[in-house]
């Protein structure tokens, strides 16, 4: 039936909205919904799972990074409004997966699909996947998971994450940031791998920002400038507002729409407002 | 479970394959499995259903003009081979469900998914849906179907919905046929609507020659020239053979595989093979 082809993201998005309300709210009915969520949620994020492409073996399975993302989306959320040593718990499982499963600092790759021990699995086509924009997303929540802990290390791999997807994902010819490549540059599966999304672009901004800001190192700001100028004069639209979702790869409009089953208004207030915090609040408000 | 996302062109070629098998190799037993997957695969075709897109109602019912192509692909080759009435009759349930239910004259456009009834549902995403290589790639079938028949109004119908997607889905800017458009242009659902993909270019060569051969129409004529330079100048590997399988809008190449899960050996020999035999045995060898 169609309930089952759809992702679980929409499950993250509303979890983590219905967290956010009852704190806004000060209502406990509300918490004890967003709780529910979190209860059905997490158990279906770190199983082994096979990908919604037709795979080669078609049955093979895989340890899915975007499970980890969601993780630590829903967990970062929940124990801000209510410190828990569960939630910290989830934050800490998400960042040992991506560490020690999907990261692959030998080959400057985050990878999106391996094997559930973390191997490598670059002779099958999702093996091979390598998505900048959700590595950089990770990349920015272990930094505000660094920063919290004090942990130097995570904050130090976190940036490596973020300029390694830049360095591979980044379009020289045209600008911008690919959607999906494999890591070795063979041909991916997604046809929409070369366009241009709006949300990696939202999410890169504020992984650089922060990274910047925790470091001050100038390769950082130097990426933001370049990041910020692409995504400035590509995604915002001038008449109505709001940001235009998807581009070609060289840089014009597949559509107009301001929203579908996709784009909604997840990723962009997300960013837009951390920035405009860390702007306003931060070592980066002196300089 | 993975093999519920697989799609039905899968049995689709898998039963007119065989059944040109059983022919090639004079075998009843291989014969009689490409009746078993005939009998599968036809109660499939033609009943409501929703669509793989995230819709809005979600679980609002659509007739699918892919259905009717499917019907109308498997059921001419097992008639070619063993003419039955049963076969002729699902050809004639295809053409009907074409023209009465997708074909729109009033809107110049096959509409790919409508009501049960074939009512435009042009207020949901779906309902707007236009897929041109998809309305030629019937329209040519639509036309042999005629040319057996001695219909003049279907061939006229047929030669009208190639033109018709052709003046929807030209792209007078880059060249080439869209993959994906709206009726009204309003934006479409698939991230992938812009590019330019091998099988409608090379379904609409022979949609094309077809039917000039049939006609004799300058207009067709014109019209062939310009998708085959289109075509014969961008798909082709000049190197290794064989075509791409998938550019961006701009004409560029988004990979360079050979074959994936979507595109294997369906298309391309298929009418490439009946181009051929076009050029060699009719009417239009004299010109």
């Amino acid at each position: 039936s169609r309930s089952e082809v759809l992702s679980v993201y929409t499950e993250v998005f509303g979890a983590i909205a219905l967290a956010e309300y009852a704190k806004a709210a000060g209502d406990e009915t509300v918490w004890q919904k967003a709780m529910a969520m979190y209860e059905l949620l997490m158990p279906r994020l770190g199983r082994p799972s096979d990908t919604s492409l037709l795979g080669y073996p078609i049955h093979a399975e895989f340890h899915l990074h975007a499970d980890d993302m969601c993780r630590i989306t829903v967990a970062w959320v929940f124990n801000e409004i209510r410190p828990d040593p569960r939630f910290d718990d989830d934050l800490t499982l998400s960042v040992d997966s991506i560490l020690k499963r999907h990261w692959k600092p030998e080959l400057g790759a985050l990878l999106e699909n391996v094997a559930p021990d973390g191997s490598p699995m670059l002779d099958l086509p999702e093996g091979r996947m390598f998505h900048p924009g959700h590595a950089i997303e990770s990349a920015w929540m272990l930094m505000e998971i660094a920063r919290r802990r004090g942990d130097e290390t995570l904050l130090q791999t976190a940036v490596e994450i973020t300029l390694a997807s830049l360095d591979h994902g980044w379009d020289r010819e045209y600008g911008g940031l690919r959607y999906i490549t494999n890591v070795d540059w063979t041909p991916t599966h997604s046809l929409e791998a070369d366009l241009k999304l709006w949300w990696p672009h939202g999410e890169t901004l504020y992984a650089l920002l922060l990274a910047w800001d925790l470091t001050g190192r100038d390769d950082l700001a130097e990426w933001y400038e370049k990041v910020h100028d692409y995504t400035f004069s590509h995604f915002p639209d001038p008449e109505y507002g709001e940001w235009f979702g998807y581009l070609n790869r060289d840089g014009s409009r597949v559509w107009t729409a301001k929203a579908n089953g996709w784009k909604g208004c997840f990723h962009l207030p997300r960013v837009l407002y951390r920035c405009y915090r860390l702007f306003g609040s931060t070592s980066a408000s002196g300089s």
